[in-house]
């Protein structure tokens, strides 16, 4: 297949890449220039940040933030990279990740905020979830993410943290939150979430980006990134809804991008109507980030494990 | 696997059936018990109709609509069945059809009201289609079978039509609006359509009921049906919803019923609101059937036919 821009141009050039959906094939060159057009388009159409603002990114170590990172700094954006190293020791898990993101942060030249689990609350997430006796590991795991950088954010004065969120993850969330009729989550499922009072602004650059096209990208760009997924995320559900939406796509090509844009513009305005936020924010009384209860759920679980409630 | 009812009463009966998402098993007496109270307690849960209320079960020769021609009248429902002979020559299958309802109106001694498409329209749907230069075969069959549905339930001063459409149906339905976000259908898919100025009330009693339990039932009853689908839809969209949902089923037993279910509680009321009925009807000029246009859509197809606008 010939890369359709070249063509266009009257030149014959290999396409690397057939996006299905967008019936388009494209060369290397042309193919990179397209990747970073689409989601500088992202980043403005939902007024994610400017060039002048700081960003933090969270960096994991696989292959969709590495690649937004990367991408990012090149399009000219101040940049900082943020790793949570969890301390799973499966398959040197944590130790490799950390080493992927430490190598890209040097190829760009970029500085690297590291937060270790275990050298700041003493225990490794898989530890932490052991101690306070909760199997959920995923869902402490996210808590315990999400506050860190909430906290890294406030600390570095991050206008906003951007996550490596794609199309496939984004558009299985949304079937999950569809299927069970999650209106409270519906209504707030979108590609920016807004700061308020502690907490950082989020943004997903790549949400209208697919899997494919990311790896694509992080091959073409040269980028090592952990090519095994978590070693905790065997139990997720959310590969079913990854299966299902893949199966209509491979029917119905452009179905995932439909579904997912189609909701941002016609479906979430309606929900958002019906959510309210009703709860009110105060500073936990041990860390002095927001919470609606006395203590956040962080330091509930920390206290619990230094035997303070045990 | 013994039946559950059985079992609790200290009997040992064999199960005929094991319904995954209700974790039941049951014998053929209390199979076909449940399957009658299912669906008893949705027609009474909608106010679908009453026992002094004729209603005409709409009749395709197929599973669902036989076992709920059946099943209404051995609950003791006035019935009378209505069956539209399309004329479709392949595999006989309008002959074998309209055999098949015949034999069950004969079995439970009920009167069948047949339409002939060729006889009352001088072509068959078949005919109708290709004359009329459209290639969407499916979608003129739908436009004919409701238009002659309420023609005849107009006639026959039926207080309503029910229809056979299962969980299946209706689950792959709202998938496809959903994925869609078809925010007009969503708010108006429903197990009841309230009758308006020369529409018929439709019911849909089997709506939380799955393929495989009307199945069973159809067999256990010893109703003859045809096995398979009409020739002429190989190319409808909806067995790729089904396919996505029974990925899901298979993963998550209840997923079905629950999307369904939960969207009927929570989600079609928001969807509602935002649905707004902005035509008017007026009578068809030709036919007096009520329409949104002049001549209604039955009418333009069969003037066009007949060379009147050719």
């Amino acid at each position: 297949m010939l890369c359709k821009i070249c063509k266009a141009k009257g030149k014959r050039e290999k396409a690397v890449i057939f996006i299905r959906h967008h019936r388009l094939a494209l060369c290397k060159k042309h193919f990179l220039e397209w990747f970073q057009k689409q989601t500088l388009k992202t980043i403005k159409h939902f007024s994610m940040f400017k060039k002048n603002e700081k960003i933090g990114v969270a960096v994991s170590g696989g292959k969709d933030s590495l690649s937004l990172w990367q991408l990012l700094t090149e399009a000219g954006f101040e940049t900082v990279g943020i790793h949570i190293s969890l301390g799973i020791d499966t398959e040197d898990y944590s130790k490799k990740s950390l080493n992927l993101c430490q190598k890209l942060a040097e190829k760009i030249n970029k500085p690297l905020i590291v937060f270790d689990l275990k050298k700041e609350f003493e225990h490794t997430i898989e530890e932490i979830a052991k101690l306070s006796g909760r199997k959920d590991i995923c869902s402490i795991c996210g808590t315990f993410k999400r506050y860190i950088m909430n906290k890294v954010a406030l600390k570095e004065n991050l206008y906003a943290i951007a996550t490596g969120h794609n199309l496939d993850d984004e558009s299985a969330v949304l079937l999950s939150n569809t299927i069970r009729w999650e209106i409270g989550y519906l209504g707030r499922q979108y590609p920016v979430l807004h700061e308020r009072e502690g907490f950082a602004r989020k943004v997903k650059p790549f949400c209208f980006l697919t899997e494919k096209e990311i790896v694509s990208y992080a091959i073409l760009k040269g980028i090592d990134f952990m090519e095994t997924g978590c070693p905790n995320a065997k139990m997720a559900t959310s590969p079913a809804y990854k299966q299902a939406l893949a199966y209509l796509e491979h029917k119905m090509p452009g179905t995932k991008l439909r579904f997912y844009k189609e909701f941002l513009k016609k479906a979430k305005p309606i929900f958002e109507k019906e959510t309210k936020e009703e709860y009110d924010l105060t500073p936990c009384k041990i860390c002095g980030m927001p919470t609606t209860a006395d203590i956040c759920s962080v330091c509930r679980i920390l206290e619990k494990i230094r035997g303070v409630d045990a």
